[in-house]
């Protein structure tokens, strides 16, 4: 179930210059017979700058590759579906320097400069046997791909569409072509689900301010979903410029940087988007606008405490408008002086409580209208700041347990 | 669907001196045919301590009963279900007030000597004439029940079973009579259910060791389910006692005290694994036992990230030993400084993870195995201190999703 998500057209997906990738399968599931492994090349002059999970079950890949990302700018990704390498402690990361090293020999590469992703099962060694073979078959001759769509198919678990977007836009007089792809798959604890997201540009800019833009973008586009970024075993947030664009370099952050920062941002926001709407067993998409808070942490604490409340997200699968379960959610978010005497709520463009209560305006068959559509809104008004974070989420339906009680089987 | 639970036979619940209780219909819910008050009469002597919900939208009763606990010990209980009385603001208070004034004129007592508690739905206001009628009708010529198993019937929402324990016992040559009614609904997210748990009995104790009891024993109780005493709008845990029984006063924490809290505490623990074997949906019933942890506020937070999360729970369901969304759910809790590469896991009495990986003694065949039976145990080993707790929990099943869609319908 998707809601409202369809495959990008191949057309739109635009080739970013300085980036080759190819795809091909391993059967790192033995009865997979999709394509599960990327392989994306950078050119020299390449940079990356990357964020990972905060789980101390961290996984051995993210661990490779927060080391390697100190070392120097990587010039090769190679990106798995089917395995998470997670919980595999010192052999996890000795299989992943293996892989590193077998695919170091092909691209004539220092291992080194080779960052891993995986994502999957949890628990389990990769398979290395048949992932060197699928090297040899698809490495010895290499045939690059120039359809991000199967780059995105590749790297799904659970998703069941893939998820890419491009961008053409203008910094000055020259051009620059942004491609972002992404994969997530569990949706109803944000610190469970596993994503990946990258996103390819040629814009020149410098590290210092790449870095900085990785940290604005993904706190407002990847961290705002109920698939949150910072918690899994193996969630990454990557990107990667090939610095081949004719734009002078971006290294003070001056209209050209916040040109650049807003285009990026839309790419993310639109990736983060279509994780949700993709969300296990989701029938619905929901925004949750948590307005006037003191700062943007409170509003995001407050907006995950109702999207991450089961009870919340049955109501909504139920189209019940059990609204009083939003203001229970509310209290429980750890904010301690938070006064729910003078919370307002909306649904869509009506008043649902009104001061901490539900209003006389309050119309049910308004309420039960609004919430029967694939789509709606929530807008908490706080009233005791400027702040404001929407996230994004879905409900908790019959398919949602389905796929995750099916999953490894 | 319950994980081995009965109704209680009546003979095994008994009378506790020095109170007095009926229950009738108020068809708080209009399509209710059920019993749906309770009146709890307690003798002049009596003491009683509560804990009641952190929740900050927590309900008009609690607010209500917290005050009234600050005036003077209660003379009487009014326990409704069908209508949690939250999220309606002063009109919520008013109304409470106005049933302990009507109840006053009934019983002859000052209405700050009633203590009201609530849980059902939230955000309507109480149907005050559908109570006030009832109220007519069966005080005018009251009529005591002797059956406690009506009671725990009568404040049930989404429970199947009620919920009720009993307990003879000794101090010194006085013997002590101790009955405890429990109700608890939602069972997925710790700060969403709603849970009642009463304790009522007779030994001689004064109030500054009750309320040294209380706490301790819902600590050890109610706090260790993941159906959490201390979030929902509603929650509260109450300890009365009639002090009609022969003991001399129980004034300092001598073994006497001991020998009283450890039978109290025998009766809650009883009271809240029922809650969870009858958790909204489960089909079983699992222990999470977090050893040799520095402390016992680690050991539950760990158990409770395990406990709580929706991809556990829903590999629960499946029987399916995907065991790594355990180590995941270690991983997320927030523990800044604990070392996943030491921790152990079993599965009953075999071992999973040794040293934060997968054990080369681990047998997929025994954790299936095991994990097919309605009752099993986890059992995680931190290595670095010495408290343990053990968290109460289910999976998360279809039915779960059902009747959380459908709670209000």
């Amino acid at each position: 179930m998707t809601v409202n998500l369809k495959v990008p057209l191949k057309k739109t997906i635009l080739n970013v210059p300085g980036f080759r990738f190819l795809t091909f399968g391993a059967k790192i599931k033995l009865k997979n017979i999709k394509n599960d492994i990327v392989i994306v090349e950078l050119n020299k002059n390449s940079k990356t700058v990357a964020v990972f999970t905060k789980n101390k079950f961290c996984a051995a890949p993210v661990l490779l590759a927060k080391h390697n990302l100190t070392l120097n700018d990587p010039q090769l990704f190679v990106i798995n579906s089917g395995n998470a390498n997670a919980g595999t402690g010192q052999k996890g990361i000795e299989d992943a320097r293996e892989i590193n090293r077998e695919l170091g020999k092909y691209f004539s590469l220092d291992p080194n400069l080779i960052l891993p992703f995986s994502t999957g099962v949890i628990l389990q060694n990769l398979p290395l046997g048949r992932i060197k073979d699928s090297f040899k078959n698809n490495l010895a001759n290499i045939k690059y791909s120039s359809n991000w769509i199967d780059a995105a198919k590749s790297i799904m678990t659970t998703d069941t569409v893939p998820k890419a977007v491009s961008k053409k836009f203008n910094l000055g007089k020259n051009e620059i072509t942004c491609t972002g792809i992404a994969k997530g798959s569990g949706m109803i604890h944000p610190n469970m689900a596993t994503m990946l997201g990258f996103i390819f540009l040629d814009a020149k800019i410098s590290k210092t301010l790449l870095k900085d833009l990785v940290k604005y973008v993904v706190d407002r586009s990847f961290n705002l979903i109920s698939v949150d970024g910072d918690t899994s075993t193996n969630d990454a947030f990557v990107i990667s410029t090939s610095n081949l664009a004719q734009n002078s370099v971006i290294n003070k952050k001056d209209k050209m940087y916040t040109r650049l920062r807003n285009n990026v941002l839309e790419i993310a926001k639109d990736l983060a988007e279509k994780i949700v709407r993709d969300g296990e067993g989701a029938t619905k998409f929901v925004e949750i606008e948590v307005r006037n808070a003191k700062d943007l942490n409170e509003s995001k604490i407050i907006g995950k405490a109702i999207a991450n409340s089961p009870l919340v997200k049955t109501a909504f699968f139920a189209s019940d408008p059990n609204l009083g379960r939003i203001l229970s959610a509310i209290g429980n978010a750890p904010i301690s002086d938070l006064d729910v005497s003078v919370i307002d709520l909306h649904l869509n463009k009506n008043i649902v409580v009104k001061n901490g209560m539900l209003s006389k305006r309050y119309s049910e068959d308004k309420a039960i209208q609004a919430m029967k559509s694939k789509e709606f809104k929530l807008s908490i008004d706080l009233k005791r700041g400027k702040e404001v974070a929407t996230i994004l989420t879905t409900d908790l339906s019959y398919e949602y347990v389905k796929i995750n009680a099916e999953y490894r089987t």
